[in-house]
């Protein structure tokens, strides 16, 4: 996953290095239309990939505006085989929140990293060579020492909290289509009864289907990444609704 | 083949479930920069794959408007090993006129769809598990009943008919150059022995190569996809000649 | 590497010839998003690629205004098992230049092709089947004549050449961010004890990281292509200095 866009040069590169040290390893392309050094968005996407993973696997995320500065890169490894690598820069904790690691650690090993090492595009020169070999059965170990998680970057988004009448979300990524992505799990949304959502002065039915509203109007609905999800139907709720990444979302529960 | 867009993480997803289904089996990326929605180009698209497949193979079509809603979901078999997997939106309809199908069955047997299906997001719940498991070897009859062709949807686009003077066609795909393509099939543009093409006022003359129109010249040929093509030389055809997808197209024959 | 566009259907059509015909052999994007029909750019991608590829590897470069007319096809031989089929339209030049090819032969022989072969998409009539063949182990000799490279179609670019206080580079490819990348390889760059780098009436430091600038300055640095690059920090250098692909760029020597 990077935010180099579909298609670019800096993917294939990366790809270059993953096949040349891992040859034959799968190879999927999870995602790289994401915007552009946006944290959030690539949070919930890398989040959201969770629970579709093939066993065992690599997951590496580059969306790293920090790449050449002192950041740490860091490898976290999960039950059932799936390891993460990404930057230090709280991509990884809202999966940190929902799921602990059984260990991080700093990737430190030059030894495993390409030759030459630029200081612009640590994906290709970092991430796709840890990850190749990883991929091809190099230990976790070897990368580097075990960092404790409080150390780590916070979150690019604010914890859903208690707000009066219900719960606090925010937007947290906007797809091509302009559904907007909340950051507000599906299985919390359940147990809260949520009943409808405001954005703004507006207020939102909570449906089940987009079939449920007519076209052109806004509905919330559990969408493709098992979050809540604004969107209007055959149109673009981001235009509809003058929102981006960032807004506050609050969710009217029955019981208020 | 999907809509998507190209680097989307709803690609992603769907490629995750069939890394996981099917480990191993390659998955080629027939197209996802489709105009969203429209079944006419992603019909043409699919169309004109037809004479390139690997053997045997699972396509796997999600341009699916009516997702959530009570539409049926296709499986076709096809003849050489040939299955390929679409909404009953019509998408497949051309390809039946085309080539009539061994069989076509409903997709019903939930017990080869994700855990949980979504009612947002079929390509990653329905379409990508049960691809993968055809990949692997599950034999067609286990995905559902067979259904009669006549019951399922039309097609996206008219079919070619007479005309005066000719043949009418229509423009069914844009591609990103701006070439127009249409609904006109190679073998049978030859025999019809036409000579020129007619689109709005425009008299746009019938050639072999590019190289055989002027710099900035509207020309008709046979394009890449098989079909009688417009195209502006050095340029784009949708804007020099303000046509897009639905516009007629009268081809005009020499015996008239 | 093509200039057709990620998700293009007509890269998909590649890939299905290259499947039908090299089972199972990896398939790696290098590139889809060149600018169309750019040369200085795909050469500059091609180029680059060299020290990070899988070998032994056949790359396929499809960046081709000349499809359908006489212009030759050419499969180049490289040390180290590198195998390179392009067009003769200058786009293997610059490679040519920094390391000799072993031998160049034209692309000549039509039972490697597709059955048929459309004027319009050699891509995927010529240059997938030819690949998929080389891929699956056909020898060099089968595709054709040895060419004296003499004979070939001149480079995209100039080359560097010395200049009043230093070298003249130009800009030769654009990024999705706006960075400008020169053709002044790294090592020239560094043999020249370079300090400054003016474009237009610009003077622009060259440092080592991008942090070494402000937010919103503009910065010279060996760029993730290994070539001099202009960027500006969190910003584009192409809208904040005006300048695109072609523009000249001279980079002042210490000792002058």
């Amino acid at each position: 996953m990077t935010d180099f866009g579909p298609g670019s040069p800096y993917v294939g590169q990366m790809k270059l290095v993953l096949e040349a040290l891992a040859p034959g390893a799968p190879v999927l392309d999870l995602a790289h239309d994401l915007p552009p050094q946006n944290l959030a968005a690539a949070a919930l996407v890398l989040l959201s990939a969770r629970e579709f993973l093939p066993l065992p696997c690599v997951l590496c995320a580059v969306v790293d505006p920090g790449v050449g500065s002192a950041r740490k890169i860091l490898l976290a490894e999960f039950t059932r085989g799936v390891l993460a690598l990404a930057p230090d820069n709280g991509l990884l904790a809202p999966w940190f929140r929902l799921q602990p690691p059984l260990r991080v650690r700093a990737v430190t090993n030059r030894a495993l990293f390409n030759r030459r090492v630029s200081s612009v595009f640590h994906g290709r020169d970092i991430f796709a060579p840890v990850a190749a070999r990883l991929a091809a059965g190099l230990r976790p170990e070897r990368v580097g020492p075990a960092v404790p998680l409080r150390g780590l970057c916070a979150s690019p988004w604010p914890e859903v909290s208690a707000a009066q009448g219900g719960l606090k979300a925010c937007v947290v990524y906007e797809d091509r289509f302009g559904n907007l992505v909340t950051n507000l799990y599906a299985s919390r949304l359940r147990r809260a009864s949520a009943a409808t959502v405001r954005l703004g002065r507006r207020k939102i039915p909570l449906v089940d289907h987009y079939a449920q509203a007519k076209s052109s109007q806004p509905l919330a609905l559990i969408g493709s990444f098992g979050f809540l999800e604004i969107a209007v139907r055959d149109g673009s709720a981001a235009r509809v609704l003058e929102v981006g990444i960032g807004a506050d979302v609050l969710v009217e529960t029955k019981r208020s």
